[in-house]
């Protein structure tokens, strides 16, 4: 019997549903709505994608969005400022900066900036304080993608405490802050990484298995015990024509779109694993709207925690 | 083959030797040895025994330290306001503000405490702001129990990288910041608690075991791979004579210290798992004593800072 697919799109819909009752409380009592800053700098084409999804779902929720784009030779200095003009307005509750930032600006640039965001409008949740709130369990901002997930678990009735749960990937925006939430939420959490051993059978060892290592395809079945939940954090555009036919041998309806566009997305996990796992997420489709959700919903953390103030 | 026991004792000596030429160039630049503060609230026995000895061994390196008891009725705005005396301080390079706090002064009274500690002082890594330097592997203070256990794997040349780790326990001040360490030092870690299922046989899959719990000798031979490394965080005072006869009975020579005393310490770990482990840190004498020593570490490396400053 093939995988139950989780519909993150369905998810995420009834999520932002959720959220309207308050986004109106927010505006009725601020005389206004929640009010989300969006900082691109320069022209990255996957960034410009990202952004606009951002900035389409805000306004479908209702939010305030402020775009704020910066040509791409803007200096560190100029980003840090408006980060400021930023922290200071009162018009908005949550700042996002679109990673990564041009490569000119530094390698320690996103720190910097992510650090000078104010903690109380981090709705990214990438801010050391951030991680450390989220560490020691206490309020404050997850990082999207990571929150997105624990809400679609909860919401497919998929239990997570005392479950063995393994995530790929330490990243600090993914795989670390994930580990926490499931560790919070008591489940039994290993971390993997490219220097684990025998990764497939340590995965193998996962009733939940979170994949977010960024190589298209890479879990196969051998990586899953029949039944597992797997959630696919990955997106790879991928538009090689022997690679897609590899990954997609077995998937006729999706190589076809592949061979009418030229490219395809695919996930970190092979689809394959449809064939083994309990459930599991689609790509696109899963995860990706999910961590949209969970940034409207910071914002409008973050606006009802400046009404009670 | 009984386990190789890692000496503690020796390993902090070792450590605290290696301190003593920075300890001198701090004195040379800054015109006075690194500076620690320790404030004591109340006078809790055992919190009292365990300031002695920072006290002692922080004299011992070569620091300053100021003692800052405060009476058991010591108001929160009180320790507050110490607190911000001590950050403003130039003599004073770490803080460390001995836990628990007096239950009168309430349940989020530690929390205020350490929030409220200058991150460049916050020699016990307990901040949230030193919990997410940590998560993020940037530079900041880890907490000494986790840091020294490091320490003590290092100088004992045993590898961590690639190895599949376990940490029992999942604390802020030893459990979480653990798993960080061991991750970021590319081991395979595992996180369990009390929620984990079939503990037993995820500890058995451990190369390296590290075990912070809080129960006497919980941990026995059924958790240990044969040639495991186990770290024993945990400190039990026992009193009761028929628990000391069942733990120690292959144990003579210790029964013998409870007979005379009415008292001894335990581990985490029962002391039978030396007939199956490879390494093993003994109680006390092993991660005691590393606790100390990188507290005072991490004080040198404040006051460093603040030459480079």
């Amino acid at each position: 019997m093939p995988a139950k697919l989780i519909d993150g799109k369905a998810i995420a819909q009834q999520l932002r549903g959720e959220l309207a009752a308050r986004v109106a409380t927010v505006r009725r009592k601020l005389g206004r709505p929640p009010g989300l800053a969006i900082v691109l700098v320069g022209d990255d084409p996957a960034s410009q994608v990202y952004v606009r999804s951002k900035l389409k779902t805000a306004e479908e929720s209702g939010l305030i969005v402020k775009f704020e784009p910066l040509p791409g030779g803007a200096s560190l200095e100029a980003v840090l400022g408006l980060v400021q003009k930023l922290n200071a307005s009162k018009e908005i509750d949550g700042i996002l900066v679109q990673s990564p930032l041009p490569a000119a600006l530094g390698s320690d640039a996103e720190q910097q900036v992510f650090d000078a965001i104010d903690p109380a409008k981090d709705v990214d949740g990438f801010s050391p304080i951030s991680a450390g709130h989220l560490a020691q369990n206490r309020p404050g901002f997850a990082p999207c993608t990571p929150a997105g997930v624990i809400e679609m678990l909860d919401r497919s009735h998929i239990e997570i405490q005392g479950k063995r749960a393994v995530v790929l990937g330490r990243s600090d925006i993914v795989g670390k802050p994930m580990a926490m939430l499931l560790l919070h939420r008591n489940a039994t959490v290993t971390i993997c990484h490219s220097r684990t051993r025998d990764l497939a059978a340590v995965a193998r060892g996962a009733e939940i298995l979170v994949v977010a290592i960024g190589r298209a395809a890479m879990v196969t079945s051998d990586y899953v015990a029949p039944g597992a939940v797997v959630i696919d954090v990955g997106m790879n555009r991928i538009t090689d024509a022997s690679q897609a036919a590899r990954i997609f041998a077995n998937h006729p309806k999706r190589l076809a779109v592949f061979k009418k566009t030229g490219s395809i997305l695919v996930g970190d996990v092979h689809p394959d694993v449809a064939d083994v796992a309990g459930a599991l997420t689609p790509v696109p489709g899963g995860v990706g709207p999910l961590t949209i959700a969970m940034l409207m919903a910071n914002t409008v953390k973050a606006a009802e925690a400046r009404v009670s103030v």
